[in-house]
């Protein structure tokens, strides 16, 4: 990273994003003191159960998780933020109050970061309350969030054989937003976000923000937490992976009969592909779900869980063979709906 | 960093991790799910007041914030957590639970910095309840701490005119710590930590030792809060910074009349060495602490808040003139106590 802020500057930098941010509410200090003072919020009227606090953290490094010739340093922003409250709504949670902590930037990229992180917090409901900034080699953004539960989280480990297994969405546009934004690129010759976007058709660009701005799919996670999911995870390494760590922790297999991939994705990408940020979650046998998801994208079920934890079949085919990896070489003719 | 771990060996090192971690209490998720699950305290029998969540983050850069030829990577894990602690502390705060995401470690490196890390949340009480781990061009690590507070958390800007002035502890070690490594590692041609600190005497050791491991003065965050402080902070960049920020933050200057030197520090160290990490606050003029820091070590008047915002000295002396840069000769025989 070019030109690393002075330990001053990153002072007076924080002092100057600390004015970018929506004020504290009465009570509450977000930045410019040791720690933030955050409320905690009040329980709903009929709380389903003690309320757990959520924590989680995901770090995002410039040039590994980001490819700065394809997505903004705005996008890799919203994307740190996105990818944390994701992991709130894996577990059923609504969020808190997210702390941001970026290494390496010198003070426009900064800016295009803060301004993306910003646009996300925004969106999804999660205020920056607090955060360090810091000199570095590297362009490092380190998120933590905060997020509330009432009564069961909803954890990975409790998927039973017979519950069903829905998805939230469809799966593959995020890696099928990579591919184009790289075919665009290759066929450009490589001049960077604006030019690459600039030669994107309406349905590629669709795809490529999947990839650059994903949504965190909060409303869904809360929804499928009061329908009773027995576990849920959400969609970051790829299907087979993800559903694979339920699999694993719950002690079941699955047979998936059918996947929603989405418009312009392989079957592959549906499969394999990252970054889609769905969340994958099962449910009793014969829960209905359209109650609790009114409002909302309906989710689709995609199979079952079975009694064997080394049975991971779609339609009979072992799911390795259709796409465990991220870099697949998606086969032409193969933009199916499984 | 040499070698950064692939993603399935990061994996594979968190679940390594993980079992190297306290259990999770029961109802409690730590690692392991998408995001940890904690559980909120009960209220306190006599609840000074609404509770409140803190939450503060800090990020420390390997080669930046620590020298690896003075102190080891367990010391740094340390620092990392301590630092955090520190500003709960500085709210009055009680920790909570912690998220460490380490980027740019080696798997020796990373058990290293880990250990030092394990070896802070047990001793102050802050369990490690989540984290991420990514490769990376340079080691960072990132610490998100949450911290509890029933009542009012001491602000930066609680302090008026006429209010007394204490440090929880004496001032300098850490900065006359880094200055006998510098010297120890100069005499032995720079061998790396163990050499160093094999060369060091008892009185040297325990200044290295305040630099290496700073403690959370988390006890007297709680008593200083419990005794009606009116603001505080903690000594990361120096007491006359540090002490500027409260004045900065309250509209006050102040005059000092005395600090408490730590012994082996001189007076320069003491104004302007930063991580001590000992409390500064500020007390109504007649309050007397006696009763709220039993058992614990006295803290030091060391002067007045004034009127004057512009007002800041040491007896009569500006207070930059004696200190301000962390850089600072020593020169020889300036080993006093003010």
């Amino acid at each position: 990273m070019s030109e690393p802020p002075a330990s001053a500057n990153e002072r007076e930098a924080l002092r100057r994003l600390a004015g970018l941010l929506p004020p504290a509410p009465p009570g509450q200090v977000w930045f410019g003191d040791d720690a933030a003072v955050v409320a905690v919020p009040p329980p709903s009227p009929e709380p389903a159960g003690p309320r757990s606090l959520l924590l989680a953290a995901d770090t995002l490094v410039g040039g590994l998780d980001a490819d700065f010739s394809l997505t903004t340093r705005a996008d890799f922003g919203w994307k740190a933020l996105a990818v944390n409250l994701s992991d709130i709504a894996a577990m059923g949670g609504s969020p808190g109050h997210a702390l941001v902590s970026v290494v390496g930037a010198n003070p426009d990229e900064l800016d295009e970061i803060y301004a993306g992180i910003l646009q996300a917090a925004e969106e999804h409901g999660c205020p920056v309350a607090g955060g360090d900034l810091s000199a570095g080699p590297a362009l490092v953004v380190s998120v933590a969030v905060t997020g509330w539960v009432e009564g069961r989280p909803v954890l990975r480990r409790g998927a039973r054989p017979g519950d069903a297994i829905w998805v939230s969405g469809p799966l593959g546009a995020a890696a099928a937003g990579l591919r184009v934004l790289r075919s665009a690129q290759a066929a450009m010759g490589g001049p960077g976000p604006s030019a690459v976007w600039g030669a994107l058709g309406p349905g590629q660009r669709r795809l490529a923000m999947a990839h650059a701005r994903p949504r965190p799919a909060l409303g869904e996670g809360m929804a499928a937490r009061r329908a009773g999911a027995t576990a849920m995870t959400d969609v970051s390494d790829g299907l087979a992976a993800d559903l694979g760590h339920i699999a694993d922790s719950s002690g079941v297999g699955f047979e998936l009969d059918r996947l929603p991939v989405a418009p312009g994705a392989t079957l592959e990408e549906a499969i394999g592909g990252g970054d889609d940020y769905v969340l994958v979650f099962t449910t009793p046998p014969e829960q209905q779900l359209a109650d609790a998801f009114a409002g909302l994208p309906a989710p689709t079920r995609i199979g079952t869980c079975v009694p064997d934890p080394r049975w991971r079949r779609l339609r009979g085919a072992e799911l390795p063979a259709l796409g465990w990896e991220h870099e697949l070489q998606a086969p032409p003719g193969r933009e199916a709906t499984a």
